[in-house]
């Protein structure tokens, strides 16, 4: 079964046990909503792509493992896109969760959402018991604090920020999380797969930030402007247009050279590059062309 | 050790490592301020009584437990008290956390402590690992869709409400899942402590309900009338003063009367005894005295 198979029916399974009929309607019409379609999936493919490049001896464990990552992406999203944040009505095209259900749905759904990531990792390592206290607690700190990715969103209310570590917990952390849950949920060591997650989060973050200020809304269907009408750093800013898309370039040949010898880094490899190009904004690679 | 000192430290452990010197400070201090100084700890304690009764074999996983419940409960205040819920500017007798530290780090810091409180009986149990899923997913669904406290909260968003189901999920889903964690902690059967967790949920509501009803908002430290200003099904006005005392009495009674037969039974019924008498509005036990 291809990847993207994988995750979406991982997904679709939990989802529909949190959502069923004794649920009450409007959450779990909104959580379905925050997970369905989604965008590119890439911290689960990553997740994915790692355990198989270790073997993927247990993959009901990987999978789950994808599926809780992704899972806490979405609730980040949904919280993320409430009013007092980015108050962002728009997000893949359609309207945000809180736009189309209210705002106290909305912030259920993410909370319905952090919970049903730590029910569906801890289910699927269950017959695999070693694994799961090293997967839950790997999974918790790529998103609570002190680096997580809730760490990285409340950066944003101090008055100084220290980028790096703004960086790395908003972005960073979930791509760390992703590599290192797929080596463990391949029962694999870990540590060897965080400096891919760390270059990858990174190239992210810089590629956002250009998507920020160089995309029209329809193209990444989101509001575009977010980061100087918040005040946040933005490497568009920070670098100019060239100098972002340089970074971002050495970025991705960095989470390259970071993929550890093993039987899968010739498609690992493959998954970054295809993920490279996806990520330029369309006006970078025409100008270019 | 006391059940009270063991449930402290274990919650101030786990406050220190997540809100420590790398964490955004504001959400570091919003965290301890939601978790210390506590209220009652009711769920904790009825978790390690619970693991006490089944013999405690594994003290760090029960406290883990308990510590992960009194973190999920928190959490949940926190959320509840936002804008878009209650919008209640006190709590345990000061101002709430979004009150306090402004609405964004509010909703932060519930999030952050609802991925705490896996990560803390995920590493708890680590040693027991055949013990780790079922307590997480135990712990996972007492919070979460469709039956956990979260699906509690979001039926007060939807037109009609089937009563059982809206108070089972907002207040007893969480005292069932402390009572059945502490007897998973201990490596027992959870199941005939479920009943126990039920009665003792549904007494809370309705002393709960009597409390919104008749305390001044000293008593409780917490803004009353709350249930009529929000439209909440309320025991007080369903019953009358009378009947919702008679009500409590003899939930309390059922919750004595189911639990199993066991060497910790008479602690538990002094437990239960005591939170009995605690939540009796001081009104009517004047009247009565």
């Amino acid at each position: 079964m291809d990847m993207k198979t994988r995750i979406e029916r991982t997904l679709d399974t939990a989802v529909c046990r949190a959502a069923n009929g004794k649920a009450p309607p409007m959450i779990a019409e909104a959580i379905r909503y925050a997970v369905f379609p989604g965008g590119a999936r890439v911290r689960p493919r990553l997740c994915l792509a790692v355990a198989a490049a270790c073997g993927d001896d247990a993959p009901e464990v990987s999978e789950g493992a994808a599926a809780a990552i992704e899972l806490l992406h979405c609730a980040s999203l949904v919280h993320d896109d409430l009013p007092c944040f980015d108050d962002a009505a728009l997000r893949r095209g359609r309207p945000s969760v809180h736009a189309a259900y209210g705002e106290a749905t909305a912030l259920l759904a993410g909370d319905a959402l952090i919970v049903l990531a730590f029910q569906v990792v801890a289910e699927a390592a269950q017959r695999n018991p070693a694994r799961t206290a090293p997967l839950v607690t790997l999974v918790a700190s790529s998103v609570g604090l002190p680096l997580g990715i809730v760490a990285g969103q409340a950066w944003e209310s101090e008055p100084t920020v220290p980028l790096e570590a703004y960086h790395g917990a908003k972005t960073g952390a979930l791509f760390v999380g992703a590599a290192a849950a797929g080596a463990v949920a391949a029962g694999s060591d870990p540590a060897p797969w965080r400096r891919l997650g760390e270059r990858l989060g990174a190239a992210y973050q810089v590629a956002d930030d250009l998507r920020d200020g160089l995309c029209e809304p329809e193209e990444i269907g989101k509001p575009v402007g977010q980061d100087p009408a918040h005040l946040r750093p933005n490497a568009l800013q920070q670098l100019g247009a060239r100098g972002a898309v340089a970074r971002l370039e050495s970025l991705i040949a960095g989470a390259i050279g970071a993929i550890p010898r093993c039987p899968g880094a010739a498609e690992l490899e493959a998954l970054i590059a295809s993920e490279a190009k996806r990520l330029m904004p369309k006006k970078l690679t025409r100008s270019a062309a």
